[in-house]
């Protein structure tokens, strides 16, 4: 019996219409992309295992996809190790490559292995798919792309104002107007958290702080003093839960809370001077917000992080984000290079764009026009003026059997073709063909040899 | 320690220059499918198991990708499979997902899961990576993109028409002239296997019949012998051996041959009938040809099989296959629909282009200007220039620091930019900005609001 055939949860099929608007959005990223002088790099869909592992964390770990060794893969391993019946000690016995988790990682593989072919500072895009083993949801995917540009080799806070700015491009080619680019700056978390006097307690003390719209000054001190923060701790931070206004204001008391924090103050320095720039540059519709509360959840950034909101009144987790790592590449024993990169969420950016509305409506169109097939004679001329029209640069087809003319224009009406062309047994002997307009129903008749005058008609 | 990084055996990272080549290739290819009426789908990286295994007989099955189940996978192993230590067996109990072997196999799957909402005939085409754990060598690796194009849900042979169209159309675009398609057809295959009497040995006698140009007569009767095939077969089969000259000759040949077998009669109607209209429209730069040898691996086809051979006097397999297959479906549960297909072996047109010299000169070329840095001040007014560059749709980009000229004129210099601008203190005075034609050496000097002239004037 055949088999009903289903894939793999967390993953997709993209029909044409689907394959299109993402492609929309990716060759706008990308034109944006190669504007701002990042190159397109390609790694492999698997690496092997310890390039990536530990690298993203203990759950990290768990989430990424290992592939088996090919052939007899239980002959090698040794009889403890099977007889513990562990998966976690058997894996790596089994398994020795594994399905790209994110393009941060093999880029950094990649940068230190090719170090003597690139010119630095290199800037570089990557758009390919990546694989978690997440559990699904709304927008989370176990297969999903993601559209990295990064620059390293350098450490000038222009390349940060530039990824402002690409960000705004982007958005604003799009239509996807209102959007805001929150950014922080991990020296300035590190200056709380010694402000705080507990490294350890930062992240609690910045997801309790992050709640203060919603619950309150005082059920934000009763959460922190739950997590363990101490009442001193919350009295010395108290500057943020009033911090507001605009970029200097808060930067200002940021200046007061963090004065005696080395690390902090440096932040706060890089920060205003990234501010700065970007307001006197200015931007053409989205927002650059100081968020002392945005922390991202990867380890491996040390300066400035970013992350992108879509318009107000949308209800969707961010749609990009990166920021500044100085030493990535370390992992793969290339020292002090510094870099700083940002990721567009090519799905959340697709849910967005359907919610508002925001794909142009020419995309749908997949074929310019559809020459119907009237029998072996007039089909072998219709595949002959295909072939012209081809040749001007059409999008043509000839339906490939003499169906019914019903049969063929209901073909022709769901795949929304625009034109199509007659061409029967009078049409021939006129030497002609004749273009019936779908939308307005009006006819055209030209010379049969004239394919490409008709091309231009309605090009 | 840190860990020296390497990537797994037959697999590539691809850099910016490759990126660009092979985008050149792949965005040629689209754009004739898309000419062609073809429409893109994607289909997941991996699929479950059981739609691929058993798909591409026992070799196919060693040779799929397996991807290891997550969390404790163990655990769900029964003890007498897990005692057995058998590999075999243990896997599918430890794995359920598997990578994408090919597109075809997807593509069915598709079909059958999306039946309800195509519109039929299907005309799709799908470039994504596959893999196989194959033993890498030259032009074969582990992950590698096939490109193709299938149309389905209609029988009618001007569709093996027009993808001998489309193979013309594309190695023509490319500058890769001279190119050969063989054609042959899986009937008369099978006719003659009815005339030497036994199917099982057709692949051997074909294999021994394409050495015909190279050993001789003597030496294929020699080696049929030995597979077991019998001297009154061969004699049977003898006008295959001096079969030659024209299609319609070797066409002609092959009647007398198979006169007696229905199915190998049908066959020579169809290629007749394909070769002629082939022949009536014309082809651009490749040429047609019938071979009685070309037999394909893929046990699908039921029809005209397609086979391309790169021009002569370049070393290479075949450069793009394919051929009709008349219930690929069915092993999904839909019965009946015929379809037929080709493919374009990216990495391999590649090799040849790369060969004969075939990329335009104008692909390496990743950046229109580099703007110098030339401090804190001048950095700020040039990133601004930049930025209007850039909506003017220029390539541009800032050196990131005030780095000493030299250096950043060797930047350039690798790069291969073709034009710098310096905008230093005193061009800053005078509201200008000075460029530097790198080839020629020339200088031109705009003002500074006039990045849109500039961009006109080099574009």
């Amino acid at each position: 019996m055949a088999q009903k055939p289903s894939i793999p949860k967390g993953t997709r099929d993209f029909s044409p219409a689907e394959v299109a608007k993402r492609n929309y959005i990716i060759q706008t990223i990308k034109k944006h992309f190669e504007i701002y002088g990042f190159q397109p790099i390609e790694t492999p869909s698997f690496e092997n295992s310890e390039t990536l592992m530990g690298k993203y964390g203990d759950e990290g770990d768990r989430l990424i996809f290992k592939i088996l060794n090919s052939g007899d893969f239980i002959s090698k391993v040794d009889d403890v190790t099977y007889s513990s019946k562990n998966s976690a000690l058997l894996t790596p016995k089994i398994s020795e490559k594994a399905l790209r988790y994110d393009l941060t990682v093999p880029f950094a593989r990649y940068v230190v292995m090719h170090q003597n072919e690139i010119d630095f500072p290199f800037k570089r895009y990557q758009i390919q798919p990546v694989w978690r083993a997440d559990r699904p949801q709304k927008g989370r995917f176990r297969e999903f792309y993601q559209c990295d540009a990064d620059v390293v080799g350098a450490n000038s806070l222009l390349q940060e104002v530039e990824f402002v700015q690409l960000y705004d491009a982007v958005f604003t080619d799009l239509g996807l107007k209102g959007t805001t680019i929150k950014i922080n700056n991990r020296k300035i978390l590190s200056g709380i958290a010694e402000v705080i006097g507990a490294k350890h307690l930062l992240v609690d003390f910045t997801v309790a702080l992050d709640k203060l719209d919603k619950i309150g000054e005082g059920k934000v001190k009763e959460e922190m003093l739950e997590k363990g923060i101490s009442e001193s701790a919350i009295e010395k931070a108290r500057p943020l839960f009033s911090i507001a206004g605009t970029a200097s204001e808060q930067l200002e008391r940021l200046r007061g809370l963090l004065a005696d924090s080395e690390i902090g103050m440096a932040g706060v320095g890089e920060l205003d001077e990234i501010i700065s720039t970007v307001e006197n540059i200015g931007l053409q519709s989205a927002q650059l917000q100081l968020d002392v509360t945005l922390a991202r959840g990867l380890n491996y950034y040390t300066g400035a992080i970013f992350e992108v909101a879509a318009p107000e009144g949308v209800q969707m987790g961010s749609i990009g984000g990166g920021g500044r790592y100085d030493d990535l590449t370390g992992i793969f024993g290339l020292k002090d290079v510094s870099g700083v990169g940002i990721s567009f969420g090519l799905d959340r950016i697709y849910l967005v764009m359907e919610e508002l509305n925001l794909f142009p409506d020419s995309l749908d169109t997949s074929l310019d026009v559809l020459c119907l097939n009237f029998g072996e004679k007039e089909g072998l001329e219709a595949l002959k003026l295909v072939a012209s029209m081809r040749k001007a640069g059409l999008r043509a087809d000839l339906y490939p059997t003499a169906a019914k003319m019903q049969k063929q224009f209901k073909y022709a009406d769901k795949r929304g073709v625009p034109y199509v062309v007659l061409l029967g047994e009078e049409e021939l002997k006129a030497g002609a063909f004749v273009v019936k307009e779908m939308k307005s129903g009006q006819h055209k008749t030209y010379a049969l040899d004239t394919a490409a005058v008709f091309a231009k008609d309605i090009s």
